[in-house]
């Protein structure tokens, strides 16, 4: 039985997403985490972490062996070079998202990868929510026919600090890029041409960063269908994920996540939870079924279900949007 | 075409309830409302309401050889008496629930009704809910299976004035037996045995007055199924009125009407609407649509649709939970 | 009590709105039709209607003294004429939408009115219904804060006949114009610019006859905040009608309305009605209320709650919507 | 921090819910499970379980003078016994649901857990389930005001096999068990009396099994307050879990839970998910919950939440439930 095949691999990176994947490795099966690698690591990390092995140089990792697999966890801009270097050294790969902030670095990385048949899989989460996933089961299933319309809400709760929007590569990049993989994905179609529509609504230090916190991008789908995206850095009732697809025999919805099913009915109102704040909390299974498909993927169960070519294609449409938003015109999306 | 047959009918009583059917009778084509009748109208109500005529007398009324039916609006203990009179002078009748207190008084009026053929309805207007009707629909396409329980929730947005109190019959003749029609209604079975435990839980000048305001009645029906009711005077929040179907095969649920579909998100919660607070706004459809069944059943399109017997019975209902509630023991449904 | 005046009035075309609206009239207190004109009227619509006259020249209405008020429900293309003619006779006017086609016409029109001072008001029905004006109330009171996003969802749930379609003036001056004008109502803002991408995807001899069938529009307002209407001629599951106004405190959203509320659990899923499917239906209560705040305009009560320059700014709109289509490129909306 | 204390345990029982146990322990810091204990364990379990020790003889377990606490997860005839024998080795005890069939053994392993002073928590999950957690919210903060009206649906998606029928105590003992511990923990007030009706229409094999599968149980709390349970084997349509706490100033409703949040609309109806249908994975988080929170009872950051008297209490009332089935009349409920 594949399960059985324990994978050895490391982590480099333990920020807060690095965090996250630890934590839900181990409940993991058939994993073990050797090394994990952060340019802060200190010595006291190896107990903290019950790990074998805490590097401060990522090509420690690389050397190891044993290890099959790692997962790149560090800022964006630090992608390529460790993809390349992890390619070279012959581990699968999984990486965050986006796969780097420089086109030039990208592409190397990405024939790299091709290169050494390495399998490299990127961290677009959403794509594991079990919410959107029915979605595409619908679709799949033939219920939606033909498609004609696609609807993503997209709202964070709350605006990151000022320190992160300057490094963001901008809401396209940063935070919209998630809803261009899930345009992708969900109706497993190639967007033509952007429309977008943006400006600073939420906090005006947003706008002096040269950035804009609520934005509606239109897609325009090669198949003719066609789609929109709104975006806002702050709903204040919480994160507010909803996805529609709409086509020529109906209609899939998936509607947000609650923390309870419970209604308190008052002389005012009847009450439910608010959306589920924290993307960590909402996206919490989602995560975890991102790593299970990614070893699933190492093992030769199934392809690699999000791939580098998906990252470079969901960069494509932000760089699309960014300069439809720039001119105010409609933008064709360029290929890989 | 049937529909063409204009039928001319008289009004007795007009309080609120008359007024009710009196402003519905607008919307109906081919009723006409020749004359109207209450102990208490003046010349003026002429010109108030419209009509060609305004009696204080009910035997005026009956003596019209124009009119066809009568719809009795009257108190309660008036009901058998007015309901004999207008069927000796070979009137349609339409009465308001209950159809009487008096068990001698309500047999003699329903053998008359039997000996002189015209057509008789009570005013079991939920009958006529399309909410309810939707679940006796799933029901009847046997998309529930055998049925196995059933579950009413009936609770009232506020408590009567206490004058209302003491004159209603107890809560069970006055409120429940609303229940009792549609556990039977819904079912279309007939309950064998009730239990009941009820309490003073709103107000205590109920108590004082005799009566308790908050009750939990199990049904033990004649087919092995089994119902539950629960009543209380007072829900906070609205005009509380659910009915749950469940069976071999699926189960039905009619949850509560209100107002608007929109709803709300804050940093708070996210809000909705509250159930429609008063009963003539809630089944206002169902007063219109009760009344054109009536009419439909005079001109002899189908069958009356909430007979005297059906009324019968949710009184002998409403008494055997009288019984129940004083002796703490199952109490056997008396039958007509 | 300004109620108790009666306002005597005519009807001018008696297709299907105009039998929606004199059916609506029955429901309300103190205003008499007096006549009804169509162009196909024959002598039994006397009887028919139960009316004082029927005629086939609008003028005829226009020459009665007790007249007060028209309802002009004939094709949009007669519209201007109409008015001109009913504001000179000194008439208040009740016009369906489009209040034209013509620009010329339209203005024209509008002067009219201005110069007489007669009373006018605009056909758009979904102002009046109960759903949106939740919305408003939210926004009004504050509860929204700063408007940032409006979502307007509007599917028909079948396309028109393709005879209707010929001459309807195009899908954004038949449909969207009610979305423009709700985007207008909901927000109480002005839009700069519009965005539009659409295309064929419901029925090709739509796309024949030189017009779409399913479009998303963007909606630039000058205060900044942005908007998107989603339109389809098609939606297989009803008529779906849905508007979200999302703002910097909160968001209120109205959702579809359904028959029942009734939920049928089956060992498949959990299944509620679809939305219902027919406009006529669906906007019931908004089509009643809007002769009753027309009345309410006509009694001195209330200004005129959807007026001419409300009826020509939804024209601007669907022009620019247009244009925007045609060229492919954001277009500024025209002020009246 | 007290969270820094680590625990070593065993569990005695490897059936299906130590197996649930087990599972969830890996993802709870510093608790370590040294040895497993089944009758049936093989040798290869210390590699399928990865743990210090297996075990056939519990009396093994409580030798080990490194295990602080046992999860006892054997039949229920066992549970007293080894309740006795792990108490007086000194060992914390998590013992799952019911506490004993026997009352005299109970007793007796009620004071004998009293007089050596461990904590001793009872396996009802469903204390911990979110969804309820928040009825019990609304009520101590007092949105609900005077508790008036509880209403418990708990339907299982399937009747259990005839074999685990015949040993299993019977519906109330196994199966309502937990909803009598519900109704005590919800409105945290103590039931005075219960009537019951019940039958079999799920499938005669539990009949001539001496049981029933379906019921209503009415519930007569000493405060005045009444509750009602209804109870099914056999839901077609999954685990139905839903509890209601009906109040003087408002009302709490739990609603079932689903897998996913997505609505298909199509040209039947607008469907959505069914509710859950395993109980494992309905109740997957509260699973966890309650070990969270039993370790820390153990580590004294609070009290155990749900003692020996709880399990001896539902047990009582399942007893008095039994008593109301045969007799046909209100029993009280005994004291412990």
């Amino acid at each position: 039985m594949s399960n059985d095949k324990k994978i050895t691999i490391g982590i480099i990176g333990m920020g807060r997403i690095g965090n996250v994947h630890f934590n839900n490795l181990k409940q993991i099966n058939n994993v073990e985490i050797k090394t994990i690698c952060d340019i802060v690591a200190t010595s006291d990390w190896l107990e903290k972490y019950s790990v074998r092995e805490v590097v401060k140089d990522y090509h420690e990792v690389l050397d190891g062996p044993e290890i099959q697999a790692v997962l790149i966890c560090t800022p964006t801009d630090l992608h390529p070079e460790m993809t390349i270097d992890a390619a070279n050294a012959g581990k699968d790969i999984f990486c965050e998202k986006p796969v780097g902030f420089d086109d030039e670095a990208i592409l190397k990385a990405f024939n790299t990868v091709k290169k050494t048949g390495v399998k490299f899989e990127v961290g677009f989460n959403r794509r594991f929510d079990k919410n959107f996933d029915r979605i595409v089961d619908y679709r799949n299933e033939g219920s939606l026919g033909d498609e004609q319309i696609l609807k993503i809400t997209s709202r964070d709760p709350e605006p990151p600090s000022m320190d992160y929007v300057r490094h963001s590569g901008g809401i396209f990049m940063d935070m919209t890029i998630h809803d261009f993989d899930m345009a992708r994905f969900i109706t497993n179609e190639e967007v033509d041409r952007v429309f977008v529509t943006g400006n600073v609504m939420v906090n005006d230090e947003i706008g002096k960063a040269g950035d804009i916190d609520t934005a509606i991008i239109t897609l325009m789908f090669k198949n003719g269908m066609m789609g929109v995206i709104d975006n806002s850095r702050q709903a204040v009732y919480g994160y507010d994920q909803r996805i529609e697809l709409f086509g020529s025999k109906g209609m899939a919805h998936a509607d947000n996540v609650t923390d309870s099913t419970t209604t308190y009915s008052s002389k005012d109102n009847v009450a439910g939870d608010k959306p589920m704040f924290f993307f960590l909390q909402r996206y919490m299974d989602a995560y975890k079924r991102e790593l299970e498909s990614f070893f699933g993927a190492v093992r030769g169960e199934h392809d690699v279900q999000c791939t580098f070519e998906d990252g470079i294609r969901a960069i494509r449409l932000a760089q699309a949007a960014k300069q439809s938003l720039d001119t105010g015109k409609v933008v064709s999306v360029k290929d890989i």
